[in-house]
């Protein structure tokens, strides 16, 4: 304790963001080098005009009901409906009761961030599917967990597809220990892929039940991004779960609206309750014209066949961007699910531990020239293939993935560092360009 | 530790909600008494029409920039409107940079709260002006620390208005240790409506320079709501002061959207930078429309005399309800600022330590008939003369507002109840029929 303490950072804080994330270096690298952007995951095109549509009908609606407060809860319509759809859908027909089953929250990071802060205490312990999506690391953090993580191993050396990954369930039992809180799902997976079956997950669950003092926070968002027949199947539908599951979805993957950041989260009465009275004091409520919108958004997609349609103009993404992989030697993992698909990179020489040479002279013009763009490189990755060959792409072909050794825990991220991922949520033409600069002869 | 730890809440948690809020047995009761409400604080007219038609263009327009995420630190237009309107308007011409300066949160409560996740660790304290908005005491905890109370007091016994409040420097001093790492001002204030000078609040930064430990993190969302002359003053425009003060405002009181949850906050770069930090994790970014909606709503208020007219009107419904209240034996304090108004009730015979029987015979009615409104009353509030007074005037004159104790820490809430908050802004014909309610002879 020091009486000089402006620069005191809470022990939450302390260790997150001291060096440049992925972003501060791809998404200028991107500009700088006018590559098409496959790293950050989000749709390039304009959504459905029945999204627009309902989000200004919302917008223009003068009633206190749509401007003012929101119950901290949620928009009284928009828990309905959730609670109407997703008890058929997702959960065998049981009975949602919006008072008690329902949370909206800023989106399913901000869901996700409330289940931790409601569920882990100070040097509590958290269970990650490794790879993960990056934002999980930070929540972990900030709400005072440590990460342990569980790896999806590939079940034979040369797998081809996303199917092909598996959850070793013995790692995950060895994982749990008295201070396990939470295991952190992810299905359709972020970055694979993945798509857990009903056996795979019953298998999870089967552990699960052991241990009383684990709940699941389940995130669910690509749910209705699933290829070549693969079915979405929530853990909290298995027997017994639903009261052990905290089950996370959200508008912005399923109508194209990653910016309105509205989510929802399912689950338990008593689960749900914590969570809600951590968002009294996180936020006290959720934007109110956006969850309106949303309520009209889920009734439409179940009128109509638009989660199909969805699915299929995805899968079509998905197959233009591995036939561009695989004619430029990376090997990709087929995903049955959501919108990247990761590849590897091991084939080809700019795969290596050795810092691009163009990417110093690059980092120095910038500089040079005031860097306008905020190009920043994280020096712990300098020595890494995965960064340095997707450095390589940016400035050689023009595409930029990013570097999948992010979604590792810092014990696993260097023996992990030959794949790519890249996002095919991007329209057609963008694609197209993609694979076009990606057939290049080396230059 | 335990095993069985399924109910094991984190501490932050813990002593959250363990009892009904005082919304969970006002809220319903004003429903079930067919009440006038004038207990929650949002405005129950249409909002202007240039906000609706700003926020219908921003949710129709289907380009990425608005309908995908926005950066982490704000939608860049907003960031810049922002920087350009309040360096002008509250910091003295100061040029603010939207990189470093600004960061658009979930609203205040949202900023709020990464400020104090980002100031306080685990053990710190905060300072809170008594009496303070009641979200503060919840965030405070969430946050890890413990409140300590400095309280507004009267200048002299028969105060008329919240101009004779004061904040008594002396006791601010002695509150601060070295754990000390917030003041968490609120001016305009609410519930009280003071209105900070500038010699007030240069007294209080004279406290504050003395401890670098101890950063102001200033709740200014009432700053355009300031009547008879009262001229709002931001404590980060005092000398030295600005890279000390996180200043935080929000378009919902502005421009009557509360259900918009976009608010921001301002202040030195290395401030700014850790709430950043930690907004990535707690929700990664802020809605994009409506942020570009709050953008174009806050260009228009520049060009036009939108501010004064809200004032102005604003105004107009204080003295309404001021009028109202003496005319019922209240006791109000005129309020330079905010929207509600304080008003000792101790001079009626409701005013009493016992739980009203009426009240008794309601909740056994509720409960009979299923309890439809959720009418709750926290055990503890039985012998709370201020709370009976709110329930009294539920039941006989049917206006209900809410009594002042729940403003006040648990040391000091039993030695403040004989005060109420009664919420001005509310349409004209809601204030006439308050008015005409209590007006009438006891029952």
């Amino acid at each position: 304790m020091t009486l000089n303490a402006v620069s005191a950072v809470p022990k939450r804080l302390a260790t997150l963001a001291l060096h440049p994330s992925v972003w501060l270096e791809f998404t200028p690298l991107a500009a700088v080098t006018r590559s098409v952007n496959l790293g950050q995951g989000f749709p390039d095109w304009e959504p459905p005009s029945f999204v627009l549509q309902a989000a200004a009908r919302a917008a223009a609606q003068p009633a206190a009901t749509v401007q003012q407060y929101a119950r901290s809860r949620g928009h009284p319509q928009l828990a309905q409906v959730i609670c109407e759809v997703y008890g058929k859908r997702r959960f065998g027909g049981r009975v949602l009761n919006p008072q008690e089953n329902v949370l909206v929250t800023n989106g399913a990071s901000g869901a996700i961030y409330l289940a931790l802060v409601s569920l882990v205490d100070e040097g509590d312990e958290v269970l990650l599917v490794e790879p993960a999506f990056d934002i999980y690391f930070g929540a972990v953090k900030m709400a005072g967990g440590t990460a342990k993580h569980v790896p999806l191993r590939p079940r034979y050396p040369q797998a081809q597809s996303a199917a092909d990954l598996e959850l070793d369930d013995a790692a995950l039992e060895a994982a749990i220990t008295p201070r396990t809180r939470v295991l952190l799902l992810n299905t359709p997976h972020n970055p694979t892929g993945k798509v857990m079956t009903r056996d795979e997950l019953e298998a999870v669950a089967a552990v699960i039940r052991r241990y009383p003092q684990v709940t699941v926070v389940s995130d669910e968002v690509y749910e209705h991004l699933v290829y070549d027949g693969a079915r979405h199947v929530s853990m909290a539908s298995l027997p017994g779960m639903f009261e052990r599951c905290l089950s996370i979805f959200s508008a912005g993957k399923t109508f194209s609206v990653t910016g309105w950041k509205i989510g929802w989260v399912i689950g338990g009465a008593a689960l749900v309750q914590r969570l809600h009275n951590a968002q009294q004091f996180v936020v006290f409520s959720v934007c109110t014209p956006m969850q309106a919108a949303v309520a009209e958004c889920l009734e439409h997609a179940e009128r109509t066949d638009y989660y199909a349609q969805l699915a299929r103009r995805m899968q079509h993404r998905r197959d233009q961007l591995l036939k561009a992989l695989r004619a430029a030697h990376l090997q990709p993992l087929v995903p049955q699910g959501g919108y990247f698909v990761v590849a590897d990179g091991a084939a080809l020489p700019a795969c290596r531990h050795e810092f691009p040479e163009g990417m110093q002279q690059l980092l120095q013009e910038q500089q040079r020239s005031g860097n306008a763009h905020g190009l920043e490189v994280d020096e712990r990755t300098r020595h890494r293939r995965d960064y340095n060959l997707a450095r390589w792409m940016s400035l050689q072909r023009r595409v930029t993935p990013i570097p999948l050794s992010v979604f590792y825990g810092p014990a696993t991220a260097d023996a992990n560092d030959t794949w790519l991922r890249f996002a095919f949520c991007k329209r057609d033409e963008m694609l197209e360009a993609a694979a076009e600069r990606l057939r290049q002869q080396e230059v």
